[in-house]
């Protein structure tokens, strides 16, 4: 007779964890080898594998790599290295240095520390709504309770934030401010202003999520949060090299003030010890000697092209059976609508099942549940022109064949 | 004006962490220019960086291992080699497949998942008296509280075990099984059916801590608490790489039943989506062709020369000055009492800045303060002979010219 587990869980386990949906469709693309509109992944061919392979021949020159990394916030050269970058992007106020980088195990890692940091069970957080659902549910699983503020093609409405942030006390606002997921929508400076505003004005603080930055295809950059608050330091960043490198070295960082930085290095001490150094050493040795420039316009140019022909692929053959969608300036992320179609998480399984073609129903990314109810999102980041053709098809043939349930 | 980041830590931040005393004591070494006996890690020499070389190579053949990794679970190819090691030695009961095995960023990942899993907020967890550190640290993040059962040589009391799980409800069992850090002393088989027994009749589930396993110079193998409880299921195993190949590969596992499995991958995505693929196959690929018998004679028989160094340089200078201490069959630790000595942690600061030898005091292995104020921790895994005889006359010297405050 075994032990009885299940009695055993804590609260958090029993009552706090909820599944990816997103990890189930892929799941069900695999297994029906479909192609597949799912995955919020760079594509593997655009991987630098030769320039990483050779840095990570300079990695083995260094047997302390391998011991265990004495500075707990990851590898000095790196965190001085992203510094340079973003100073000389314009990303970053006066007072940061690599004292206030905290490299992560991606960008989640990220978002999780500063989640346990922050959070006491009850707390409220402001999302976007939509937004990335692993984002808040690390935040659910930590005690969180959300309120949303509306967006537009602009990012966070103004208003709808103020009203938010009135009636309720909230522990921070979470964005994510390029081609947002799933909405593709970034917002301007002058929209960042009015929201930043109000967070002075009813002192909240902003996490601010920025994976995509990079992948700007066309139009003008906005300024950051974190540079936009300058002395005032009420922001803290998230990068990521998943979308630029490759996301299976599991790199990011956090940039923060010095209050918080002793925080994060205690948590994830406590967590996990450190995180591999090696890993970050070969990131560090590829990009400190990478032209970055013509690096990112190969990038954008190939994920420009990719997002050109889905858009093309989903007029011809979609549009014309009710599908609307914003075109994004960047990322991954195509965000439409069909109306009328209100049950898109059986039409999504269907059409992975009989037409063999992935998509994600948009109502995963509303926290609360019940919202956008006939949206999609379409993630062009591993779509050739050639499949983006064949799965506009097939979607339509699904969309053809699809018996809507009762709403 | 800045933000006021202190006025917003969840009571996780302000009020259950601690530093890490090890932590302090190896800055303080590194700051002095030191000799160590602290640092209980793996002597770079012994690393095989060579043959790890050759597999990362192997490695950036596979683009897809640079992409997110589908299984939560960690490589494959991986969890299935070290079911087949751990099978052919004996450590496994039946039940136990790949299905089971789950990768982590080294033991403490799967410390803290567990923890995760298990500990809500006044949950009691039995120790060992002394134990490692950073586990008690990280329960004590998620709220658990103590209870401790007294140790001898053979590892834990039944008789203080029965009276601390009759008077308490308790969750789980933490115990470090071979060499335990810092105490350098292994249960054998009959001690721990004895302890198993007592476990199964009040209930408790064990987390079984074995990272020291293959660093036995001599002596029999006992049997793991996991092949012991079979059927009944109710060992959660933590193995690891750090010790046996390197740190900064960053990689163990836990050994878990199904109940399990599923809670341990939810709470990895939620925390940090996966972990490096290309890092656990750059493992995968080494052991796979790796000859284990000479391999693991090699590591024992540079950490048992290293051993018997530091004892016999300790008799030498050492022991004629009060300090008696056990000789472990293994491992990395010997533990020391210095009787009439109570401020070992002024002692430590104090050698380490006059005499420049870093040791650590055995009280911080105590998670009740005020114990073990005459006890110390020393690690030999770095040590080489000659360091062995300079720190133990350094030592010495200290020892001389300490002067004891009030005890």
């Amino acid at each position: 007779m075994s032990v009885n587990w299940n009695a055993r869980f804590s609260t958090m386990a029993r009552e706090r964890l909820d599944s990816s949906f997103i990890a189930e469709m892929i799941k069900l693309v695999v297994e029906n080898q479909a192609i597949s509109f799912t995955a919020g992944e760079p594509s593997t061919e655009l991987f630098p594998l030769e320039g990483l392979a050779a840095s990570a021949r300079n990695a083995f020159r260094n047997p302390d790599l391998f011991s265990y990394y004495p500075f707990d916030e990851g590898l000095l050269g790196l965190r001085e290295w992203i510094v340079g970058w973003m100073r000389a992007d314009g990303l970053l106020p006066e007072w940061v240095s690599a004292k206030n980088v905290f490299l992560t195990n991606g960008s989640q890692e990220g978002i999780n520390l500063v989640t346990e940091a922050l959070i006491d069970e009850g707390d409220l957080i402001a999302l976007e709504d939509p937004t990335y659902p692993e984002a808040f549910l690390n935040f659910a699983r930590q005690g969180a309770r959300f309120v949303s503020a509306a967006v537009d093609k602009e990012g966070i409405l103004p208003d709808s934030l103020e009203k938010v942030l009135r009636e309720n006390r909230v522990k921070f606002l979470y964005t994510i401010v390029s081609f947002q997921n799933p909405r593709g929508c970034t917002a301007p400076t002058e929209r960042r202003r009015q929201v930043l505003e109000l967070c002075r004005k009813f002192d909240v603080v902003i996490l601010e999520d920025d994976p995509y930055h990079y992948l700007r295809f066309e139009g003008d950059v906005p300024e950051s949060y974190l540079r936009l608050a300058g002395d005032d330091a009420r922001v803290l960043y998230l990068g990521s090299f998943s979308k630029i490198v490759a996301p299976g070295l599991r790199c990011g960082w956090v940039v923060a003030p010095p209050e918080i930085m002793s925080t994060l290095n205690h948590l994830r001490v406590s967590n996990v010890i450190g995180l591999p150094a090696f890993s970050q050493y070969i990131l560090f040795d590829f990009l400190k000697d990478l032209d970055l420039a013509p690096y990112f316009e190969h990038l954008q140019k190939a994920y420009r092209t990719r997002r050109d022909a889905l858009v093309a692929a989903l007029e011809r053959h979609v549009v014309p059976l009710g599908l609307s969608f914003d075109i994004p300036e960047g990322g991954f992320f195509l965000w439409g609508r069909i109306p009328g179609l209100n049950d898109m998480v059986r039409f999504a399984r269907f059409a992975v099942e009989t037409e063999k073609i992935g998509i994600i129903p948009g109502t995963i990314f509303f926290p609360t549940k019940g919202k956008g109810l006939d949206t999609i999102r379409f993630s062009f980041a591993k779509v050739t022109p050639e499949i983006a053709e064949e799965g506009a098809l097939r979607l339509a043939r699904a969309l053809r064949t699809f018996t809507p349930g009762e709403a």
